[in-house]
């Protein structure tokens, strides 16, 4: 008998958990046994409910397809899977109605939103607090099962100090500098570099009708630009920063509680921010995908 | 013989000529005889040639065809027509390229951005500047044949001091003062009213995925809680007209240029512009689409 089928057969009669962390450009899934042995994980493409319900629902089966292979456990075992999944978008009650209607392939599913389970994982299920910094950007809270969520509403009209708003700002003030508006900045000769164009009349070609996510990998330029200390690039993370520091002071307000940063900036935006945030932070326990297994765990019928 | 009739037969073997307005909420044409008397108007819908090509091809023709109408003048006549058009988004190379390349219906097409036409119309075809806030803004001079055109480049990284502008503005800052990141604003009431919503997400899901034009119907609730002082307002309102200041400056910099602010929300703005702008303004003198029809006439094959 092979390893592989040693370990189907183990599992073969225990409950197989599943926890799917979907966001605006990836989902991520994460397979675990009873005792929380990481059996596989998978990862597929956007899924915000309300951005894109079809879509959402294809990443979540295909992530949770790739973690089933990765597990070695056959694709069709997904109807035996009990579903933990946290999702961008669901804070919106249309898109929650929605993805409560979806005929899910799992034997259970249990549903919350992306920041719960990134808060449930952060601090191992206990009370605190996380400020995301990913493609988009939010604060959450979870204390003694009430919730705060603060910003997270899109780019355009919120998402302040997150990549694609990063990336947006840049833009913005790069045409603004070229135009002679305003100073001359680094910022510039990158972005135009990036985008391999030579004008703004080709910048704002190649930025029009893009995603949040294009914007996103716009940001290591702003932060290239304020490692070397240009004036315009440090304002706009001076900005972020200081929306930092009041998401963290709104969220931890008249309580002491642990405070994480995640996303793909957290780290990134570490070094920027006020002496009173940083020192306020904790490292983050676990993924959120291992949230999304924590709340399954909490809410499963037996 | 019928007046409508000696109209008719009057225009028969003269040039007519037609002047057209596309922007990207919509489509103005107007019909003059070679003495530039008024014959026919009419308007329809978007025409930004670099937001929707489709789109904007088919309100040149509407909008040439309701002025026809208007003029009672057969449809069929508009293969007579001398076109004067100035577009909104032909700045962008690969619009201008397909507006070029179009199967256009008229005798004569002479193309040109809309900031162009609306100079010459708002300057009588003298040199001149014109500064334009309508659902977009930008700006714009012309000189001896030498043009400059700053901004413009669209909501989100450019567009600042637009209807469009504002509208963002104004939902950005109300969704930070609902989650108290920012103070309170009698905006808040305002907004949460006009669109018939009761907190923050309500306002996401309205205004998701709306259009410039939806943005730029909301200004208003600036203006209005401005006139009232209020203190959010009153700095959003500021941060336009220091824009407006900025590009002013930059238009008639070195040389003493007559400047015209146009689109619908100048009027509504003057108020609030230095005083040093302010006393530069002159009245616009014809418009865009009468520009448009000067340009045909400069540009016109015998």
């Amino acid at each position: 008998m092979s390893p592989s089928n040693i370990c189907a057969t183990s599992t073969a009669n225990l409950p197989l958990f599943i926890g799917i962390d979907g966001g605006g450009s990836k989902c991520r899934a994460i397979i675990t046994d009873d005792n929380s042995n990481v059996l596989g994980c998978g990862v597929s493409g956007p899924a915000n409910a309300f951005q894109n319900l079809m879509l959402c629902q294809q990443s979540i089966i295909e992530a949770a397809e790739k973690a089933l292979v990765s597990a070695n456990i056959n694709v069709s075992r997904i109807s035996e899977l009990i579903a933990g999944i946290g999702l961008a978008g669901v804070n919106v009650p249309s898109a929650l109605k929605a993805m409560l209607q979806w005929q899910h392939p799992f034997a259970q599913l249990h549903l919350t939103n992306d920041l719960h389970i990134a808060c449930l994982g952060a601090h191992g299920g206990d009370n605190g607090a996380i400020i995301v910094t990913g493609t988009g950007s939010c604060g959450y809270r979870s204390v003694n099962e009430q919730s705060l969520m603060l910003g997270g509403y899109g780019l355009g009209i919120g998402d302040q100090a997150s990549g694609a708003w990063f990336g947006q700002q840049l833009v913005k003030h790069v045409l603004l500098s070229l135009d002679k508006l305003a100073p001359a900045t680094q910022m510039s000769t990158l972005l135009l570099n990036k985008l391999n164009c030579h004008h703004s009349l080709a910048i704002v070609e190649s930025v029009a009708n893009q995603s949040a996510s294009f914007y996103g990998q716009l940001a290591v330029i702003v932060f290239e630009a304020a490692a070397d200390n240009d004036a315009l690039a440090l304002s706009i993370v001076q900005q972020a920063s200081d929306y930092i520091s009041a998401i963290a002071q709104r969220l931890c307000q008249d309580q002491s509680l642990d405070l994480a940063m995640i996303g793909g900036l957290a780290l990134t935006l570490k070094p920027y921010l006020s002496d009173d945030v940083a020192s306020q932070l904790v490292r983050p326990n676990m993924p959120p995908e291992m949230g999304a297994i924590l709340y399954a765990k909490q809410q499963m019928t037996p």
